[in-house]
């Protein structure tokens, strides 16, 4: 018997993808492989739309993170993958799996936070189911967003565009990583710690600078960065059938992150290639075009690390490249 | 600590109502409280957008299932809640969560069941996402529909309207007791087993009925059968704000419901008031709209099984009432 475990998370997509895609629609502009699917059923509309679980003790553990920080957080992913289109979230669809005994005022906790973090973006949350869970709190979310003007996919990145990242990467692992052993954060101020936790508990889906780049014609591609940065890449690679060069010491990475990897015994540059859900956008654009893509998204920042090639695969260049060749690999789910 | 199981999923659902319907967009036509929210993203578009989550050992048991049936199954009850709004089904996206260590094979049967029944109503899977989930397998749908013309809606019901049910009720709570107990359908013929375990595993959503009672205005109030008659048809009276008066005795039950409710030691209308996912559509019309509404619908049968009433709430009528006022109560996923 084969197991998933022995094929793993992205094979098994590929699989899906023949079954599922076997009968197209005129109606489906992008199917499975980016990160929303775009449909055009009515002439003017183009609809965006994502769907992305949170189950206790696989995406989060109940005792590290407040109710109300919960509800925002799977809000913050789906919107994450809207985004990384371009799109503007509409309407988000909710399926709590819940415990019978589970207590009403911190389930009404969470509701609060998909509100708040929705209404923050504009978006709404207008329908979905209640289910029986007996093992474990799950939190499943449908986000609808459309678009008028431009499209940011997976697939139009091209020899010679420059690969820009948002804001920086690494803290959310380094965030995960203080929950997990809070007395690391200790020898850092509040502050700081504050900070990286809500990295990972609360992270800011990109939307306004999604939006700008795609109403802009300013991003050749784009992706958010769920699974880390070197996993991402990859399929912004394969999507647009390029490879990659960058080089790990331009990977945009704060001072608090660094604090916190030393003190966790990790380096910094790792967490940023495989650590994920830092929730950025990772977009390509002309050579020529980075100075107008970063003046379309300030004041958040957008770093330069590399260079889409023709040569297939992704590369690191620079000093500390060979360092960090085996973290090129990207995380699956499943395959061990 | 007030725990679920003392509330509810109605009372939860009334407060996540207030939560997440705090603040109105003028695009949500329909938002919690219907079959599916509608939504009016473009002129002239109207959106019909359901979610439904099935659990492992919640809605279905491993063993007593084809995966490829379980499949159609997941798509099947989404598709009833866009049938029960009169609408034309389009995209569905699936979450599924699996179990590290799944054959693949049997997730790929899940996955073809899916597409399969899909693609029998013309709809198209288009996007999701995989996730682990140690404990049980979990499938997450959410299915997007349309409609350019009529719209069917829960609180469209007047006293003196016909209820009517489309099919026959009580054969999926027929089939889920002969699943569960092989033995006792020996004595029935295969033919008359099998048709009931369909019913329970692999039922039919009434999407081409919904369809054509929306489109010729036919009905004003419907609701897909997934609860129960007595539940569903109390969802109708409250948000119409009228009540119903039924027969139990004309509620549509067939020949081997009947015989295998013998079998179990159960009442078949019992079964048909309390026992759910039948996904047919009870429907409300004028008196003098029932030929009509039967017509646009044939050759699937309705029957006439009572009238809406001023006075709010569910009552019985007939010489059998008395023996069923105890089924009234509603089906809830946690209150005990």
């Amino acid at each position: 018997v084969e197991r998933l475990s022995d094929i793993g998370e992205f094979a098994l997509i590929e699989r899906l993808k023949e079954i599922f895609g076997a009968e197209t629609a005129p109606y489906v502009e992008i199917g499975i492989g980016d990160d929303a699917a775009v449909l055009n059923l009515t002439p003017g509309a183009r609809l965006v739309v994502t769907t992305d679980a949170l189950i206790e003790d696989v995406h989060f553990v109940l005792d590290r993170i407040e109710p109300r920080v919960l509800g925002r957080r799977a809000v913050a992913a789906n919107l994450s993958d809207i985004a990384a289109m371009g799109a503007r979230p509409r309407c988000a669809f909710v399926v709590l799996g819940l415990r019978p005994h589970a207590n009403v005022d911190y389930v009404l906790e969470i509701a609060r936070g998909m509100a708040e973090l929705a209404l923050e973006y504009d978006a709404r949350i207008v329908g979905g189911d209640i289910t029986r869970s007996p093992n474990a709190l799950s939190l499943t979310l449908t986000v609808i967003g459309e678009t008028t003007d431009g499209l940011l996919t997976r697939s139009g990145a091209r020899p010679g565009d420059a690969i820009m990242v948002t804001g920086h990467l690494g803290g959310s692992a380094a965030g995960l990583g203080i929950a997990a052993n809070p007395s690391v954060g200790v020898s850092m101020s509040r502050k700081e710690v504050d900070a990286l936790l809500k990295r990972h508990n609360d992270p800011t889906p990109r939307v306004r600078e999604g939006i700008a780049l795609a109403g802009a014609g300013l991003a050749t591609s784009a992706i958010d960065v769920s699974d880390g940065l070197a996993g991402d890449l990859r399929h912004i690679c394969e999507m647009s059938r390029v490879g990659a060069s960058i080089d790990p010491e331009k990977i945009p990475i704060d001072r608090s992150t660094h604090l916190a990897a030393g003190w966790l015994g990790q380096d910094a540059i790792a967490l940023a290639l495989t650590g994920g859900e830092d929730y950025e956008l990772i977009f390509t654009c002309p050579a020529d075009g980075t100075d107008a893509a970063r003046a379309a998204i300030a004041p958040t920042p957008a770093t330069e690390i590399g260079v889409i090639t023709d040569e297939p695969g992704l590369r690191l260049v620079g000093a500390s490249a060979p360092r960090y060749e085996r973290y090129l690999r990207s995380f699956d789910h499943f395959k061990r």
